[in-house]
């Protein structure tokens, strides 16, 4: 029972053939890479993922961190592994070349994400928040802060967190509590309490950084009065050596039911007088700063979801193919030989379905990287734009449809396994167990919904919507006159349509400013629209899969036939299920709205 | 955070307005019975299970079972609770007078399941399985062993099992290998390997039956030639003293996700020369006998499955009542009051769902219970035969959609906690991963589904089928003329048509002999039948609602409101999508079935 990896047939199709990362090449930034050095990244990636990340996971679910009082503990097999991942410049792909960095693309980066998440995103974590983090202050920090603790951030030596949520705040930032006070020093001393902070204390780290959301005292309520502060937990001198331990304390752990070998921490600042904080750029626009992180974690959120799926459906796969149970309901012959489970219409059923949330969402990923890619680096100013609208657009859906869907899958692969499949002697319920976090953190799929009906739907007046929208357009005319894939384009168009309309109609009742109505079935939205964009992706796929197959012939041919039957299992079975979605949302439905508090 | 029970106003409405068990005191069997004595029953068992189940459920969660190599360990919680139970007269509820039974109708001792369930499943497991253990060797074992095991079972002095998965077999008893072999005694010496046996092996009674399915040697290939064995931990003397240790040994403990406290062994019969075993009844119809146990299991987990669930809804409705957070979309000043989270009318959406699952499926479990009550008690032979039919067809839905819908109830209630539900300090993630065994165990979803359209549906001719539609027509026509409601009994109304066409177009297929293609989807409608069948008994409960609130004004006014609203939001929400599933199943979709199994 080894690790099981992202499949790098499908990795390579994806990035190649359907998002076309070649292309990627072609912008300065890039200019000394190509698909050499990419799939050098991969390669690394994967063999570091097998080798040191693996190996480990089970053990760290079975033995989650321990505090003692003073310190916390993690098996050893976490610091070997991030050392490794460190060691080969995982902790800067992106980055510079003057940073130490390999500068990248974000779309392999996420590749790389996707094949460290599926062998252990509890061990990832560490290192995926401390490279949001050093991005925030690399984006906003002062000269000092860069300096101090950008580098040590990005070698490893130090490690971050974002500290945003308070345990009366949760979601509601607004909320927040947390108070900086200035000093004369032109520092602040920050008091409050910090909960479900990630990776909030540990012994990985010379140094944890924390990116703490707080109120400079008299500053407006409401998110408009927060700022963003820089809070180690040992001070740094200023030659960059180690000064004393900051008032930061670990308040407790919080024990989770998976994702268990990421510390998840109570953390007080400031119980001894004020810890010592530093402002990160202007004073109240520290949510803005702190979404440039946040929005980079909502897509890390979305690929790591896709990573544990991926992983159980590949883990599903391989139990299907072996075992042997049972026989084809044409034949019920006692004395014939069980055939594998895989040979049952409904196991294939789960499979599929686990098939088309996994890939669906791997290039779903993949998609949103390399949009993120075009708004930082493309020379021209109108296509980072485009690019920008795109990816502010589709956050929301990046973050949680795989963290729906590809958790579905694991349920899926689960139920694949039987009884095996509950138990903790086989990998799938503790990716189970990782995975339901995903529709949590980093904004719930209702915040998410608010989010995207909201606010993203009616920027720019509509347009990046309408810019998406245009976008499928291309691909159902690019489509619809190959016989083969006719039907998805037909499909799609239907669907588009329908969407478009549902849109138009909730658009104008949250313009005539009844956001009560418009919104009180957001999350029905939210998750008709990530099937819609999953749809075109996985018609890009089929598309994609054809033109391969004509090029390299009977080679790929399996694979290319898997790809188009996954396509047709998501326009046949799942696609459809937005029409009924559409209809509530346009009968502007109030059954939930009405419901009394008393009456449940 | 104190434990949540189902709701006894909801259980009160289910039996008495919606299910009518007052008319069973009709039957002979139930004479002395009345509302006092029910109600008596369900506050006793509400009370243990407050005092004595609840307490315990977190720390056997964190404390499994375990096997030192001579014993298997338990806190010592789980006997003091099974003692009151025992001690209640639980064990033998439903038994005759003469065996010290309570002569309880099978309806109330489901809905004390569904209490203890919501409670503690993991520590009820031990009792459930002993008493339908106890009932197969009632129904079909010999003199002896009925005066040696039955009261024993019923006292708790001894405990059962039901061991058939075999680790090479799983849901394919035909290859069961495990065999039996004649001694001159007229006994049988067993030899072979169980796996997944609950309740396989603890210190928890004095002695331990297992009934186990095994194939006497020169039986039949496949199920025909299976045989049930009463094989008993220790040997019983003709006195009823226990004699030597018999040769089964625990092979191990298997480790679960949830559903921790509930030992799930793995037992090895016979390592020593062969375990005594006493055929059951006659040779060959082993697997006759056992689904007379696996019949009232199923039922058993789809109960199970509602008390977990519904345990789950209630902690997340205190949960929203009490957590304040965020505003209304309308009104966003930053200075305003948090509101309760229950306001949002996306955490109104979870809980309306979650409500809508687990009242359902409470609902159907008492409804399923109702008919075996009538299958066993009824005085007219007519009546009888047509309990036993719907009892039969609704055998496959009433362990297999609260498997589903409820622990999707556990994963909404989850989400409704934000991050506090993911932690382990709250009680709606054990919960969730208690309830996933369900959807596995006594027959998957693929098993159930098979057993549905296979066999359910064809037996009598459709006669099962035309029964339950025609049941669900009078419902429809003494609604329907309700404007309050009317909505609802066409929605049913077009549903039900719907349904039984496709089920003509499958049943012909099969007639055809076209297995293959008829059977392909056929999870699709086990899930669609299910929706049909509950939203008819959400009809039902609308209907009651009205009824109620006719005869008790504005006493109840917010509760039948509720029921109300949880009818319209599965009629709004739910049932639609039997819509697209209808249109699959009789397009007979290929897609799953043409997957090639190399091109996943």
């Amino acid at each position: 029972m080894g690790s099981k990896m992202i499949c790098r047939n499908d990795l390579d199709f994806l990035l190649y053939q359907v998002i076309d990362t070649d292309e990627l090449v072609s912008l300065e930034r890039f200019a000394e890479h190509g698909r050499e050095t990419f799939n050098a990244a991969l390669d690394t990636a994967e063999s570091i993922a097998i080798d040191y990340f693996a190996p480990h996971a089970a053990e760290l679910d079975e033995n989650e961190p321990r505090f003692d009082g003073e310190r916390v503990e993690l098996i050893p097999q976490v610091k070997e592994a991030l050392d490794q991942y460190y060691g080969a410049g995982f902790g800067a792909a992106t980055q510079d070349y003057e940073l130490g960095g390999m500068q990248l693309p974000f779309t392999v980066s996420v590749a790389c994400k996707a094949i460290f998440s599926a062998a252990n995103i509890s061990t990832l974590a560490y290192a995926s928040l401390s490279g949001a983090n050093a991005n925030v202050i690399g984006a906003f920090g002062s000269e000092s802060q860069q300096r101090l603790y950008r580098q040590p951030l990005l070698d490893g030596r130090f490690t971050g967190t974002m500290a945003l949520t308070e345990p009366q705040a949760g979601s509601s930032l607004g909320d927040i509590a947390t108070t900086a006070e200035p000093m004369v020093d032109g520092d602040y001393r920050l008091r409050g309490s910090k909960i479900f902070i990630s990776a909030g204390d540990h012994e990985l780290s010379e140094n944890i950084v924390h990116l703490v959301l707080a109120r400079i005292k008299g500053a407006p309520e409401g998110v408009k009065g927060l700022s963003l502060f820089l809070v180690p937990k040992y001070l740094v001198n200023e030659d960059g050596t180690l000064g004393p331990r900051n008032d930061v304390v670990l308040g407790g752990l919080i024990h989770k039911m998976g994702y268990r070998g990421t510390t998840s921490t109570i953390l007080n600042f400031g119980e001894q007088g004020g810890a010592v904080a530093y402002l990160v750029g202007e004073p109240h626009r520290g949510l803005a700063y702190m979404f440039q992180m946040m929005n980079e974690a909502r897509v890390g959120v979305g690929v790591g979801a896709v990573g544990l799926g991926y992983a159980a459906y590949r883990h599903a796969l391989d139990y299907a193919r072996e075992r042997l149970q049972g026989r084809p309901p044409e034949s019920k012959d006692a004395s014939s030989s069980p055939q594998p489970i895989i040979a049952h219409a409904d196991v294939r059923r789960m499979l599929l379905a686990a098939k088309s949330y996994v890939e669906g969402g791997l290039c779903l990923s993949l998609y949103g990287a390399q949009l993120a890619d075009r708004k930082a680096w493309s020379a021209d100013a109108a296509e980072r734009e485009r690019a920008a609208m795109l990816l502010d657009l589709l956050t929301p859906v990046l973050k949680s449809w795989p963290s729906r869907y590809c958790l579905e899958a694991n349920s899926l692969a689960i139920q694949v396994h039987g009884g095996y499949g509950y138990s903790r002697d086989y990998p799938v319920e503790r990716l189970y167990r990782d995975n339901r976090l995903n529709p949590i953190h980093e904004g719930t799929e209702g915040i998410q919904s608010l989010d995207l009906l909201g606010r993203k739907i009616m920027m720019h007046d509509g347009g990046s919507f309408k810019l998406l929208c245009d976008e499928i357009q291309v691909t159902i005319e690019s489509t619809r006159c190959d016989s083969r894939i006719r039907e998805f384009a037909e499909s799609l168009q239907a669907a588009l349509d329908r969407f478009r309309d549902t849109t138009k109609a909730l658009s104008n009742l949250l313009r005539e400013g009844d956001a009560k109505h418009a919104l009180a079935n957001s999350s029905l939205y939210l998750d008709a629209f990530g099937h819609l964009v999953v749809a075109w992706l996985w018609l890009r796929q089929a598309q994609a899969a054809l033109a391969m197959q004509a090029a390299s012939g009977s080679e790929s041919e399996a694979f290319c036939h898997g790809k188009h039957m996954a396509c047709q299992y998501f326009f046949r079975w799942e696609l459809p299920r937005i029409e009924h979605s559409c209809h509530l949302l346009r009968a502007l439905d109030t059954t939930c709205l009405a419901m009394p508090v008393d009456s449940f």
